[in-house]
């Protein structure tokens, strides 16, 4: 045998078919890894090899940690109850340790590459690549003189952007939560094929998305030292203050121009979106709600609204935001 | 506070900055993750938390696997000796279970995604972001007959595609290592950057890089049951081939006509190159010696030429490879 290193690579990728009876592989394993794997009711069984730890919990973020068993082949095994429908982050805590499982693909949530299984929807297609026009994801990197630094984003550009040259678009810019990054909303939302099939069914016009990196620091600034400093404490307040401030300018100052200069789009505010999950919806309305100048669209999903910019206390409609809500009236007519 | 939980992870990017001395943040960490840490040297540090855990080893896969020291806070931690400039590959080993790092980004690498940290090399840019026209990496999703699943990979397109339309280029099929997948060259190997670096220089024709993912299994074929056949077994062959065949078929059926008809690509013989590293490599070989009516150009980086069709047996010139190598001279024209 020649060439055993590249062998034994492939080898891992063929071997072993195992007996699962109704549970399958999950979607989002790697090549080749029979575990997790799924039944129709949603229960996932998981393993891992760890033949000396001692203690070895599953750690399924949507429900509380459960105990694996060890087996005489060092695997610990577990499966779990009935899951519900979707995509579920989850680690191990291996003798404490809390790790990634390596048969998953990686993730990033939490602030870190993490595991995910996917329990399917039964009859479920929308979110699924279909055979109807696809548009593509694009990584772009932009020099941003707010943050000195290149800033990596996605852009989902719909079907046929490169065949109908002189048509323009509009864009939505769609935020990740905390602990999540630019690619969230294509790797975990699968927001192109979402995207594709409602352009396809007629139920969504074709539009540009850009997901950016919701994390920020002005150039020249260092990492805050929190050290001891309590949650809550005015000092991390003014911290993520400060990096919602740097993301807002480099949004407003450096993204939206790079896009426009970049890609066909509709560039006025009555075609400019943003709407985000979480972290995303917070930043989402404090950029929108700053500069209604620039959007017409605004979308919080689960989003904080005021954390940053109210803490504790009232949102004072007259002062807050600008003013934008001491007139409902003229709000409403400038806001889709 | 509201909000709690969008601030907890908000903060876990903020806290805590340290003190580093010499040593700086790798950049291949997560945001906000102070370890692992490089100095000028070479030398890392790295730290896991594991408080629990009896021994705790860190596995470099480019040297041998060293014992990390446990402090009193619940952290292992080590320095390494100078490392030689590049990217690394590594592992932990905590009480016998293999996992990566969480403070790293994670690389598919070794059938998993897994954790790298990156030794600067002193002075050099060449594969690094610069100031320079840009080229971009898209995303396709192609349905593959020859397997019956949608395939994902990654193109590079050259600076100014989308806006000198007139213009045709020619196509560099490029393969990553076993274990690898079709981010690699991308994620790992700057692949663009270094294009886009080449192209502003003038050292380089402006190309399309087409990025597929190396595995493939045809259409209904179970995957195979290897238990309790030994590696090198005629059964492992057997699979190898099968999933080479496969390969070449995903290829040469199916990818370059995808390619062809989405980009503009320059799409004969001429101009169309194919090249790998490593499986990457063997498969380049394969491919383009039985498909010289396709390939003009062929590359191949530690590419394992002759371990699938060959076995054991020496090159038969005269047969081997639908008999290429029966004419040197003529083969010698026919590539470049």
């Amino acid at each position: 045998m020649k060439n055993v290193g590249i062998a034994i690579l492939l080898f891992a990728g063929l071997c072993c078919a195992q007996e699962s009876g109704a549970f399958q592989p999950a979607s989002t394993n790697v090549w080749g890894a029979e575990y997790p794997r799924v039944d129709s009711s949603g229960r996932v069984q998981i393993r891992v090899k760890a033949p000396d730890a001692t203690k070895v919990r599953l750690n399924f973020w949507s429900g509380p940690k459960l105990d694996m068993e060890k087996q005489t082949d060092g695997f610990w095994t577990i499966t779990t109850p009935p899951l519900v429908p979707g995509l579920h982050y989850y680690t191990f805590i291996i003798d404490s340790a809390e790790v990634s499982d390596t048969n998953s693909q990686a993730f990033f949530g939490g602030g870190k590459y993490t595991s995910m299984v996917e329990v399917p929807e039964s009859g479920s297609t929308y979110y699924s690549i279909q055979n109807v026009p696809q548009g593509q994801v694009r990584e772009i990197w932009y020099d941003s003189k707010v943050t000195g630094t290149w800033r990596h984003a996605l852009v989902y550009l719909p079907p046929n952007y490169d065949t109908q040259i002189k048509v323009r678009y509009p864009v939505l810019y769609l935020q990740h939560g905390a602990g999540e990054d630019e690619t969230g909303w294509i790797r975990q939302g699968h927001a192109n094929f979402i995207l594709d099939n409602l352009i396809a069914g007629g139920n969504c016009k074709p539009m540009i998305i850009v997901m950016a990196y919701g994390y920020a620091r002005r150039a020249g600034q260092v990492p805050p030292d929190l050290t001891g400093k309590p949650f809550g404490s005015p000092e991390m307040m003014r911290s993520m203050q400060d990096m919602a401030a740097a993301f807002e300018d480099d949004v407003t100052q450096v993204l939206i121009p790079y896009v426009d200069s970049t890609f066909r789009t509709l560039s006025d505010r009555d075609h400019r979106a943003m709407a985000g999950l979480s972290m995303g919806g917070m930043q989402t309305f404090q950029i929108t709600l700053n500069h209604l100048d620039l959007f017409s669209y605004i979308g919080g999903f689960s989003g904080a609204g005021g954390m940053l910019v109210l803490g504790d206390r009232k949102l004072d409609p007259k002062t807050d935001y600008n003013g934008v809500f001491a007139d409902p009236a003229a709000f409403a007519k400038k806001v889709h």
